[in-house]
């Protein structure tokens, strides 16, 4: 038995529902989920479909070029497949605070996760003994402004050679460049500490306090060029009060950041956040 | 041009969904929006799916005939079809609270609400000058143990007069019977001032407040013959802390109620709620 | 027995607390509840407290004047004084929106808000239904350009003689010029339809549509000078998904900024929100 | 310079906030932070009070005597009093679930737990390791029917050794019998997943599935002898959908389930919890 998830865009029109269904049918499979949206204003469709083929003959290869042919084609799609038992590969990028990478590796040996964590990247050495405790690797790759690049030709060396399909910020201290980015489009995911828009760049706890904000948030996005302005994941907000201080806004949003990062990594994993026009679509 | 929203249940098996678009598109029809859901325990196949057909000459009655042969008898299906222009009918029950009142035809009147109300019923006068200032019919049904049973004939013909498709219980004060249930079986919503199945039966906010919870919460469902035990279409929660009297439960909880009641009665008026073992299917 | 609320802040400094209510027993009162707040990094002492004089022969002008003498001089105290059963008078500025002027009056009839409302004000008739069936005077003062400052004459001439103590925007759509906030500092009450600071100004659901935020939210705050910029009192938030559309946000939004300005409301009618340094200090 | 705080609790009456605080003043001390509350129920008062001496000469022992004679007496206050500077000692008990163990261990490493841990208990030896890279012993005290009277003299013992002030079960798969919370009343922290009192006892997660509820929660309360039904000292919830299966919904619990149990903790660490009456005051 194969288990296929497919992802699917295009011009909206008419009959593309009944289309695929009806391919994947006579293909001996069968459409067990389906997921889909259409972007009224730009007139675009959106799909995410399971389906499941049991016959012994099945080829992925063989059904994904009768696809492109004959339903891809015709209605300009573009597309996806991907195997439901094949994990994606998850690189980390972690700097110092620990709390998001504990609550990622903890899902990780809990099963939550699916994908596979060839490495952890780090600009510092604070956190390898947790890497260690898990059992994944650790790399230590500082970064100054000297040694930026140098540092990115290592990264990406490394992203390769594990074939990397998605890139974790887990509060990585360092922004990442155009360089990577261009190799990873919409495939790097950063946790922002704040409600986004609300409170781009750095500190932003300290201007939530400043401002005098009654909920603080937090963000989860595809990295883009632009700092802080990416297609936005998943977000959440908790109370606060005037007696706050900026140490304790800053503790509230580490329970906001871990879950929200968490959240959005699930998602990507499962191939349910399409993105498009800087938004994403997000079947849940 | 006619809009159509179709509901299916029946067994899971192969090939629903490519048979349920394909016929729709063999009928020159587009399917614009699926929904649907397996529950694996059960084995059952749910789906809520929204179509158009353009041609001037189509005819829902035609298309119903054909559907039920075609597809609804060979898949064994329960099914509905509704025409989304249609408005349901929609009565209202109230006693004394006017905050679900309140908030529901404030919603009417802002068109928020796909439904048609034909009249308010009430057991006490109380709420009359706000069936008035809205312009919708009210009717006195006062309801004593020896009238009881009068009272309910007079509910039901009201009910038939106005071809009512469901009931709203908007805080009213009065045990619905199986007289009433029986003819509305899924079809009369209730709005229960608890988190169910917490604190079930009078008094719920008292109760809370004796078991010293630090959230207190309130649910919508539909009424069965096992009271405050059908199924949950909606609920939703709100922090409370040791300083709030019973009082205080009470005020907070009417914020709640409302805003609950009134996303139920959206969910219903929208055929999105389905029923199926004493639980809901809700696509929002 | 006369009940009082007594605000304080001033220069935090040993003993304020012990010398306050020790003030109070000399004076045969009992303190009740207290409320305190030091702002830690401005070095200031926010103080709310209740208290209790059972003495026919207690006369609160002599108490305020002893109290102005021995304890807010020398700590150099910006205080007031409130009679807890003194009904604060609260004007309301409507225009076409009719959610959250029902939502008061609904608190209001249900004796939930400590308030008078003594009128409406509204540059358009479309509500004067709603106060009617409330009996509350409306007065319709439309406003233009060319009008706008005889406008302001008029309201400001019914604030006075009506002895209004503070004012509610309930989705007013127009802005409130110095002239009148000048002679209502901090005490004119907005509700702005977004989770400031983020979309500020004109249009906030289509611009946190354009963003693709994945929460909207709603903001109270007294009205200054600059736009969309004074002291926040009360915020809250609701998800939303890739399927709403501006349309959709601005229907769940209106569910949120009924309940925000109302929770503002109800923490201004009880001197619950101290303002200091374009924050609010809100004792809940 | 001393820190102090003061937790009381008397029947309520006349004078207490000024001649604690003036109590204070009169020993060079200076009263920082007040909460209090009144049950009007059962006319009890609770104050929290935090306080600092500056004073070189200042002891403790001798205010406690002095506190004890000239307040606490006359007043027939229950008290305690906390160095603000003294860590708690806190024991971990845990069985095979890591969730909870590893959030508790990393907020105790980035100093966000005003506690000590001298030690971690557990009936299985799954999550030694952890304990291992925390730097915490680890004691395996295997609990089977026959074992379990000598599992908890070994578990008491251990208890008594490291001065335990209060103990967590995080997510401890084991009944804790009279035997401990008779020597810990009110000092030993449960997480329940469930949002109680719905769903008592065992399987939580598996009735409220098939109740079909949309809300999940969970609790976390002081262990007494009636199975979960101790003083609740928070929760919070979280939304679910027909969609999500029992094993969803365990995996959306244990983010909830740590949450709410650091927070929890995070409270009786910082002595902000007041049990009375099977309820708690939570200072928050």
């Amino acid at each position: 038995m194969v288990k296929i998830t497919l992802l699917i865009h295009c011009e909206d029109q008419k009959g593309i529902i009944a289309s695929v269904t009806n391919f994947i049918l006579q293909n001996s499979g069968n459409t067990t989920y389906i997921d889909q949206h259409v972007d009224a204003q730009e007139n675009v469709f959106f799909m995410r479909l399971e389906c499941v083929f049991e016959s012994a003959s099945f080829r992925v290869p063989d059904f994904e070029q009768a696809f492109a042919k004959k339903i891809a084609q015709p209605f300009e799609m573009q597309w996806q497949l991907h195997r439901s038992e094949t994990k994606s590969n998850m690189a980390l990028f972690v700097s110092k605070y620990d709390h998001c990478l504990y609550d990622i590796l903890g899902r990780y040996n809990a099963g939550e996760l699916h994908v596979h964590i060839p490495f952890i990247i780090s600009n510092h050495k604070d956190l390898e003994h947790i890497a260690k405790n898990f059992d994944i690797p650790f790399y230590h790759i500082p970064v100054t402004k000297d040694t930026k690049a140098a540092a990115e030709q290592q990264q990406l060396q490394l992203l390769e050679e594990h074939k990397v399909d998605f890139i974790v910020l887990a509060r990585y201290m360092q922004i990442v460049t155009e360089t990577i980015i261009r190799e990873y489009p919409n495939k790097i995911i950063n946790i922002h500490h704040s409600f986004l828009p609300a409170f781009v760049g750095a500190k932003p706890y300290h201007a939530a306090f400043e401002r005098g904000v009654k909920i603080i948030g937090t963000t989860s996005h595809y990295v883009t060029e632009e700092l802080d302005a990416g297609p936005i994941i998943e977000q959440d907000t908790i109370r606060v009060t005037h007696s706050h201080t900026v140490k304790d806004l800053i503790a509230k949003g580490r329970d906001l950041e871990k879950i929200v990062l968490s959240r959005a990594v699930k998602l990507h994993a499962q191939h349910k956040a399409f993105v498009y026009n800087n938004k994403t679509v997000v079947f849940t």
